[in-house]
């Protein structure tokens, strides 16, 4: 058995030899510090695909940096998140902003002022005509694309390479949102005339699932994203996951998928009983900025 | 100020009496009372369309019977749901079950075994090939079909009605779901060269939406059906919701969409100022039926 | 493996009917149901000395009645609570309230007009000259105990047989509060010279655990209470506990004793491998109701 | 209103650094580094008597060391803990270990070999008779103490400056532990005829308040501790906390003292109107080590 060690902290200490050090901990600790070296070993292993899986109001709370170094890096293959994520991203390649705002505010009063409340981060309504002015200038080819992974490829393309989209389309990753539609994006999209086969989406997303190697994933607070990873690494001759991460602040009780133990996969076939993973019960706006500084460190390209 | 009044149980008590008297604490124990007088409220309300957004295992959990109830006494006006929800009326309406299991299973026990872990809730996988044969059987009517909201009502209406499609179908109370490829019955159809819009569902689904008197919803565990009602509530020339019950075990600190705050809605002009609402913090597997115990004595048919 | 059965509700249902109906549900919902058989197991087996450890805010919250029911009917041998629920149940007892209020209240207003908040209770704060004058009125008696057992049964004994303390004193349940002095009923004490020592109180409460047959345990919200019971269960000749229910909201992951699985107690020898026991993650305000009413109408006097 | 601007990582990068990025994000990571901030603020302030108030399995995690740390700086003046921390401390002072386990572990088969579990964490049940021989070399000295913070004072006395007990001692910051009894030690000395009047702790802890200029506290997981020195602030008469940060995973909405919101403290007067003050709902194992090592590099002894 190994010895718990207490951590000790340093002045002018690096996050990841923090990082490091919390493993010879217990509890939450030593799981963000195992996090990470599943993230590693993941990502170093050259015959492993590694899907993302995210959802939540990560871009709002200031963490679209991190999507964008994943995808720049190459850490990840491919990425699969929501259609707010992408509406977000989108306010900001556009030339808009979140703020930050209060907990407490009075939403009357935001209401008056044309601000929309997520926790304590605001944005301004006025973001929506913007996105549609620019959508509408696109208009011609969006009816030409035949799924959502095509159309976000095509908006990527007019965008800057520090905005996830821009740059996924500039590096080749490839970026699934399998529940669009609920979404201000999407929304101004359904009153176009768009023509979209999202069944096509999937058959893409599937097929090549069925002879790769290896697979690892990493879940950013569950939700659709995870669930559509979930339910297709069923689908591979080789076997469920090799590696597994996921963060979330969801709870096993509820039976909920969000909250589910990454562990119940291994009796569907979504993760292999011997797969390195970790299952890390912790707000995600603290611990992201913390894993990719320690992945920086620790990657060489 | 009304003061606390403690609440009395007594032999043989009804649960719709314990509730009443639950009104009069405070905590959540008068939260729960609450949001059975404003789901009462906003059912009786001959003005109001009743949306019900749900997400989550409830069917596994055995709460089926709960969402028939809602469906057949036509309580509710429209159903939004995920394709995990579907997929797991569907198993049912098919002659198969869910079991009772543990949550301390071996996962690679049941591996073997061919049953898939949701908490403590198992299911055969043999399921599946089930679900393809029926779906085979009527492939050439699926492949008509143009949004899912068609597919739903056209599969129910080869069910019974003791099933969430058959009921919907059989009560025409419409089904949506912004997010079905992330479930097996999802993706099952994707081999099978399905053609389906889901912006047109989208459309369909928004249009009414405009004109509406009065709207009302009920949240059951957030996800994407949660959002994509609070999103469509935007677009309407009679403002955001009138009446609003979430029930959840999300966290609103996270600032993700489905633990946020319904007061939240209020900034995005989603729910009026002047709306009646309650937010629970609570596991619906325990307070629906609760819930659903008291409306059925609370409202006349 | 027992197949899942929905749960059906009918018009006019009694509550225990529901909960005996949620047993052959899952997750929450069956673990509810499992509450209220383990509690009733406890209570009816002649050889168990059933324990309650209960901390929160639950006479604010209007739960005071259900404690009184559970001692007034000797459902349970000995009450372990915090001081704060024993200061308010004496603001009661002594013709003071809580009120109804609003978690989302000024906090500076209320401040200003001398109440007190709780998420969304409210307290004068004129209770506290009321308390002190009661005790100043019996200090020479109060002098003379030794532990705050024997205070706490003094007090019980000047007051209505509908306060906790009272109910207590009339029907010899003895009450222990390891944690007595963070409490307005302890501050003022501390001010009178009052000598206590509270390793009698333990030395007390761990004697009779030595020879007891069985034990059972009802934790109410973690705590201390439930620390001290779990603690004590240790020192018996006859093994750990034999019954054992848990209800809280705190979560296993951090690894502190509140959230704590029961299962875990095995391992310390506080609860015995073949025990029967349940776990519940839900929240009390909404659930003890439930479960007292369903005691009520199982168990003969 | 300030922009949300998107935390970037680098190379090599510091935890300081990194956590002063996050306070111009939103969510949880502005308000960790808002708790930061607010530490080094109440830490700075010469006028400012800062309280720690701590709970939970903080020594088994791996965390000891970062107490020691705030202790030999004299960033806290006054640490108000509970028996089971100070057990753990004592077992490691006294020559044994804590050791990383599994939280999948058979309890059965740990119980068996000797073994208690805390989540992940396991510790040998030898460590009880090594506590009792070492208490019971100092019983005379003991005898005569009496308070607990004496208690633990004298017992710091005898031990090395790497333990929580001894490092206490040598820098002369008071140890108050107003629910002793539920734990181990306190358990142990039950036995021996000790004769401690806790109302007289809390006398000692009350007394100095009155007179406080300025008042801060951090508290580490709610509990007992911090609810003891939440009533205690009430007692000044320059009024409540001037600084006041929380880091819990317990939830607001069930109303216990645990999980309340620090702004409610205003209503109480434990908190000033325009205290500085961060409510954080993340899990300490992880928060804590950021947390110091970013004081340790913003503050200058």
């Amino acid at each position: 058995m190994k010895k718990i060690e207490h951590v000790k902290v340093e002045n002018g200490m690096k996050v990841n030899e923090l990082i490091r050090r919390m493993g010879n901990c217990g509890m939450n600790a030593k799981k963000l510090s195992l996090v990470v070296d599943v993230c590693e070993s993941m990502i170093n292993d050259k015959d492993c695909v590694v899907f993302m899986g995210q959802s939540g109001a990560m871009v709002p709370a200031g963490m679209k940096n991190l999507f964008v170094e994943l995808i720049k890096n190459k850490w990840i293959d491919v990425f699969v998140t929501t259609g707010a994520t992408l509406t977000h991203d989108l306010v900001e390649a556009l030339g808009n902003n979140h703020y930050q705002g209060d907990e407490y505010a009075d939403d009357a009063e935001l209401n008056k002022k044309g601000f929309d409340r997520m926790y304590d981060v605001l944005m301004s309504n006025e973001v929506y005509p913007i996105i549609e002015d620019f959508l509408d200038k696109h208009m011609e080819e969006i009816k030409k694309v035949e799924t959502v992974q095509e159309l976000l490829r095509l908006i990527g393309s007019k965008l800057d390479e520090d905005s996830i989209l821009g740059a996924a389309y500039k590096n080749n990753v490839k970026i699934y949102c399998p529940a669009f539609i609920d979404s201000g994006f999407g929304m101004i999209l359904s009153f176009k005339g768009i023509n979209i086969n999202q069944f096509k989406d999937l058959e893409e997303f599937l097929k090549p699932i069925w002879d790769m190697k290896k697979k690892g994933f990493i879940y950013i607070n569950g939700g659709v994203p995870k669930n559509y990873i979930q339910q297709s690494l069923q689908f591979s001759k080789n076997g469920g996951a090799d590696y597994g991460v996921q963060i979330t602040m969801d709870r096993v009780e509820t039976g909920n998928s969000s909250g589910a133990e990454l562990k119940e996969g291994i009796s569907w076939g979504k993760l292999k009983v011997k797969a390195k993973y970790v299952d890390l019960r912790a707000d995600t706006t603290i611990v992201l900025p913390i894993i990719i500084a320690c992945l920086k460190e620790r990657i060489k390209k």
